[in-house]
């Protein structure tokens, strides 16, 4: 694809950086800029620029925010004897927006994951055994993603953390709430049945 | 979708701004962003207000440049008398790919679309009169999409630059080479048997 304009190739370049983007769709977003008043580009920059030099991690549990501590660890009305270690903060969002859950949260900022050169120094795995260490904490769920990397990094974690007397679970994997049980494939199958749940406890 | 903090929000605005980028896609970037070096941020934003700042438009074709005469324009080996009239600057790239046109380009930067708040005035229409009036042109070729908008586009400016005594004509509608008869659409089936080409022209 050659371009007409060494500047458009470059916006293109850069924006086909992004995740998701090819060079089509990044033409496509720079003409649609090229055609828009100039604030708006100047906006998008700013907000861009603003985000990744002004943007703190909570000091406590590592996820994004505008403060040194963050809402969720801020709040009196939070359990703070249970801890909830997550991927990043989607996951967090996602667990909020179920209402179960009243715990505090550990961001990792990522898993174990060897082929793409991260290993548990990259992640925020010291600063979650410091605090199982130091703070109150009663039990530890694992709400990771259900991967081999992710399994690696709970069993990691949980090597860590067991001689601190903590109660660890992680969340259950089973068929999806909704979902057929004929299309459902083999492995959470056979591991629903494995991790049965008596009645009663439902 | 509530966010831990403000400038992510503000981000995941911007960025959802763009056409066909939704809220969940904005945010997947702008943590992308986050995990990234601040100078691959930092190039992204440079890379776009300069783009918008700094890009010219051809005074002659109107094209996207970094001159104030493309590329194209400014070549002596293109053929100076016959204009090809498109919308915009992709499909300058799209026409130079075939390699069959060595004539110059008038780019619109639109078509007419009443619909979408585009007269005539919004469009690079006076400067294409101006063209064909002053310079050599001797055929002016629309390549423009087959919309209701573009064929209104092409009526209006056949009929004001038709007092000039310039030969216009369209590019070719019809089945897609390789595609096959069964399923092309009835319209462009229909149009392909009234625009049929006597086989000796091949």
């Amino acid at each position: 694809m050659e371009l007409p304009s060494k500047l458009l190739e470059n916006a293109v370049e850069e924006i086909a950086r992004l995740p998701g983007i090819g060079k089509r769709t990044a033409l496509r977003l720079a003409l649609h800029l090229l055609k828009r008043p100039e604030t708006d580009t100047e906006a998008l920059a700013t907000a861009l620029t603003t985000l990744r030099k002004e943007i703190l991690f909570c000091q406590s549990c590592k996820g994004l925010s505008d403060k040194s501590i963050c809402d969720i660890c801020a709040s009196p009305k939070r359990e703070r004897n249970i801890l909830c270690v997550v991927e990043d903060i989607r996951d967090v969002m996602a667990i909020e927006n179920t209402g179960q859950f009243m715990g505090l949260y550990h961001v990792l900022g990522g898993v174990i994951s060897p082929i793409d050169g991260i290993g548990p120094q990259d992640l925020h795995i010291d600063t979650l055994v410091e605090r199982v260490q130091k703070e109150a904490t009663e039990e530890v769920i694992f709400a990771l993603s259900a991967t081999l990397e992710a399994d690696t990094t709970t069993f990691y974690i949980h090597k860590h953390i067991a001689p601190y007397g903590v109660k660890t679970s992680t969340i259950a994997r089973g068929i999806p709430v909704g979902d057929e049980l004929e299309y459902t494939d083999e492995v959470t199958l056979g591991r629903s049945i494995l991790a049965r749940i008596p009645f009663d406890e439902n």
